[in-house]
């Protein structure tokens, strides 16, 4: 069981659900970190076996309940698909583990309210896979911002755009409703925008107008497991598709200032590619996140600025997220560790009193923007972010 | 007068109206052709008369009409302020000149209806300024697209941001509703965006929902006049504005394609940037005003593409509007050459039978895309196109 | 004949020789300007005839000689194959007339000495058309070098890259050392490089280091004449080919400061990419010539800096080059305007006392260098660059 | 001791010799492959003591002898100054333990070939860390090379800039001969070039021709030790530098390619900046270490193309070296995470015949390519690289 005195992060032990590839970055970051990963559990036993296999795990855990169950367990690392996120934090929370949870956080917004209060309850850590925020360039601006250093924010614009699922023989868990939820894009991977711009604006989106579109109404799933972003052959079977594939939506910030987020799982060309400007009354900072070592400040009456991902250059919160001297660029696994480097030094009982990673708070807010988005589609009219008191 | 007889491009006669500094670069993309222009005219004459000289022109005309009046004139360029496009160019097309009108082509679409109708009944040329249709790459990509490039045109996103209003220090005629429009920043360079997608994808626009705002709700006036993108020094007034600094826009297109348009005055540093993205259902485009010569090409299956503006790579309307080999870049001031090329063909009874340029239609249409955005606004609702067969 | 009196520019006449498509950019930036260009002289009397009409110019001259009989023809501008520079610049000259050339000025540095003598004793307007110097930013940053804005010039680094002659089967006329000289890629294009960062640095090239290569021996020449940039089809020749097609190149700069420079006409895939930085002791920078528009700026100890060519934040130089406002990108043919319109200054008896256009003793300078990197390439050692006091 | 019967990576044992920022990159590459790094040895064994706390590793060794004595310890890393390598390694062999070394791996190459014949008489694994060679895009480059995706390699051209010893106040043990060398930016980063290129296009340098200079004669070293990459303030003394900060040279590979490489540690603005480019007779490749994850592929007669580090599209090479999905972007660290995995599977007694990692035999073949450099940039003429058969 966990504990929240001061120890040492080499005894803090991890175990990881989900055996997809964003499960090993989990069991990486981990082991970067001196984190002694029990093991790895899956829906298929079988996958799971074969996974600790080829990362050199201790043997795969039985079943989820056989996880609870091992005592070196403190934290919990959910990576299964979005339907198993409510159930399994549940009783990770109940069987008194810390909790680090793949967005979005559950399938409703009911369900993520439940977590904060249990969560909250319970007084163990819990936290949201928003790795992006822990970009080092992202954690700086986060602090630029808040310190004035853009003037008041007005306008967030930006994209996400993919396209993995470009094609109608493309398949993936993520199609249906009842794994993945109803909103699929947005879900996905509008989350994380519009979680990283609130982040760095220190902005809740408290308004959205969002236009929705299946531009694939019928895919061909094939007729075993399909792993995320690999493709498969085989024979397959056609299937009704009620997920978009796109969405365009206007947002509105609480301090007045307008946003606009494209969203998109089939451009062509865009593998993953996340975007966005946000332009303030002095200045305007922009970055992408395939370039995410650099951020680009735009000035009236001097030259634009490139920021690199320098830790001389970088303030507190950006110099503390970096792990590589400037020019060592660092990618998309070295977030991940950054992220648990806090969540963890809270298990550990030693993290900052603010905590500085987000909590199921904020995967539980997430849900109630991504809901307003599918209000507000459906009835195609602007739908209030409703957040009750 | 002018006639449609074919003629020498030396023998027909232009002058411009307008004193700003587009009307220069109309004056010599002009010149490049080999047109002579007459004379120019200002609203003010001694401004005219000081630009006639700067410019090495004739002497510049006393007033409109007394430029109408010069037999030598076949073709009228406008480049007055907006509140003016309207009767100068009625009073053009009375006159038996042929017109290029800068866009926005007039203050409301009952007025561009009327011209279109006015136009169509002279015979005459008539042509709006929508000069980015030709950069080349744009050009290219247009023929590109409709002969299925990309496929199936799904998402049109991007935006088109400047910064000179940046400041309440800025100030400019277009910020007077009276003489720039209700509309300011949507109409003067969202009409540019709007446009060269619906021209580019061969889709119109046929339905909005925008969110509009003045973040800079009261501007200094300096007392004597400004030039567009130029500073002043000197005493001011407080001016309430009005018009809108910023607009986000969801789009839909006549194909069914969603589209996402972010518009903007006040980002700083972003000196004058329009970027689109196309995504279609088998490949996409995107291309950056200030990179006009490069266009990239997203793919699935293979690597994408960046497409050099090499005339031996081009198609037949990419080629035809390039006007250096590749490698030797062209930029804002060549693509009024190559309209104007189009246009004076069409003067001189050369051009193709389906005019290849932009024309009054084209503005018309323009205008009811730009009210259909303001209806938009008003309402917060989503606000169809009224096209009236 | 020219006289140095202050008069309009529309009374100064020029004529063009050479019918390619530098040809043509000339002409144009000669009327952009508002100066009358009288004619054209072909080495083919045909094609001037040709490229007369494309143009709407007046009647071609029959002849370089009836060209510089006519009396309003002030100033010639030389685009003919290099080994007509100097007899044709020689001749002008002597008929009394301002002379623009192209580079090289000459074949050799004993012609281009003597050219500048006689240029000298002639009190005319000499000019070598090294038109990237006036790309605006190229001269913010001229500037901006002289007033210490780098600290000392240390490392000059850069390449200049085309693929038009990469394939076997393209021709040109500078491929024959008889037409264009026994250097070919350097005199061509490292010319360019050369003299633009010397220029920019303020420093000579005093030393050089150079080996040359010729990787395609023998080249199908076709039957028939061939354009710059252009492809042809059709029977062919065998041809011996000795002048390189790649140079590397080490240089060392009057002050000390080190260079290194990359010639090549067959790297597939640039087209015509230019592109060096300049490290000083404090700052440096790096220019591009496909983003001409844009100076990057390196720092130690704060963010890099991109410097549009926005007129507000440019020097003097800069500023007095620019022709568009910010974000209006220029281009290759905006070069050719901004250089004549110092010349033709100069012409008009307007211009500075210390001439902003680089001169005949510019090209000889750079004859010079050229010589001394083909001594360098055939001893296989360091060549010193000879200038005699 | 190790042995080279297939057994599982868990049951490998590392040290890493060394306590800078490189040590800890060896340190959490290891841990994720599941490699257990039994401990640090480090020249201080305060620091050492030290590091192993901040990264939670067991206990610090008291020296490299009981590092060298635990015979849980099967591989050995050196990361520590240059100077030691060279006896480390020695000693690390004669003990049984496979070695990485850091480049340069030693001072000389007599050292150099020492170590190449003591590794291949101890059949131990032996490697040199030249890492960049395993960011997938450059894996990908070498087979798409090698099958002749560029045809036959012609001119290999780009830089090494670095800004970290810009100022007379910057210091590291590296400014210093007897611990560093007698060459200094050429043996630090301009190796990583070279052996990159030569790796990439399979060819050897065979010539070169250098140009060395220091620009800060006098530096300023601090009293106390000082990491690379950090900075110090406190009392310093003046020491005169004899090591160049900055290279320019010409290159010859074996196949007859030109090759020009600038290499400069004082170009400011540039943290960390590797750049190449490879003209082939029938395409060209361009490559930034600042964008690892994407390949310039450039073409005649068709556009251009960037490939994206997407495992779909790589070859056998690269998609072996890939460790996440396209779109998420690796960095300096997994470049690592992959050449270990190549080595540790030759340890383990399960890789390929051929070795697929860099060896000692390379590092040696770069001592002698560095020593051509000094030796040319001596005598200022061209130099072979002297290889013994």
């Amino acid at each position: 069981m966990a504990s929240r005195t001061t120890r040492p992060i080499t005894e803090i032990g991890a175990a990881v659900v989900g055996t997809g590839f964003i499960g090993e970055v989990h069991v990486e970051a981990l082991r970067r970190l001196g984190v002694p990963v029990r093991g790895v559990v899956g829906s298929s036993h079988a996958r799971a076996v074969e996974r600790a296999a080829s990362l050199a795990l201790p043997p795969a855990y039985e079943s989820f309940e056989a996880m609870l169950n091992d005592p070196r367990v403190d934290v919990v690392h959910i990576t299964s698909p979005n339907h198993l996120h409510y159930p399994q934090a549940k009783a990770a929370l109940a069987a008194g583990k810390h909790v680090i949870c793949e967005k979005p956080l559950t399938m409703t917004s009911t369900e993520s309210g439940e977590l904060v209060r249990l969560a909250q309850a319970s007084g163990l850590v819990n936290a949201v896979n928003f790795n992006l925020r822990f970009y080092p360039i992202c954690r700086h601006l986060h602090q630029f911002v808040r310190e004035g250093g853009l003037g008041e924010v007005r306008l967030v614009s930006g994209h996400y755009l993919q396209d993995w699922l470009l094609l109608d023989t493309d398949w993936n868990w993520r199609l249906e409703p009842e794994l993945g939820g109803n909103l699929r894009a947005v879900a996905d991977i509008g989350s994380h925008w519009m979680d990283l711009t609130s982040h760095v604006t220190g902005q809740r989106i408290v308004s959205v107008m969002a236009d929705l579109k299946t531009f694939i109404p019928i895919r061909w799933q094939p007729a075993g497991p399909v792993e995320t972003f690999a493709r498969t052959a085989g024979p397959t079977t056609a299937r009704t598709i009620t997920t978009e594939d796109c969405a365009t939506v206007l947002l509105r910030y609480e301090n007045g200032a307008l946003g606009s987020m494209t969203i998109s799982q089939i451009s062509a060309g865009r593998r993953n590619t996340l975007e966005f400007e946000i332009d303030g009354s002095s200045s305007a900072a922009a970055w992408n996140s395939e370039q995410p070592d650099e951020l680009w400040i735009g000035h009236r009456g001097r030259p634009n600025e490139l920021l690199p991902r320098d830790p001389s250059l970088l303030n507190e919160e950006g110099r503390a997220t970096a792990g590589l001297p400037a020019g060592h660029n660092e990618g998309f696994a070295d977030t991940f560790k950054a992220l648990y480097r806090s969540v963890y030094r809270a298990v550990a009982g030693d993290g900052p009193s603010e905590p500085d990673y987000p909590r199921f708070a904020d995967g539980h807010d997430s849900m109630l923007v991504c809901e307003a988005v599918a209000r507000s589609a459906r009835r195609g009219t602007w739908a209030p972010v409703v957040r009750v008191a």
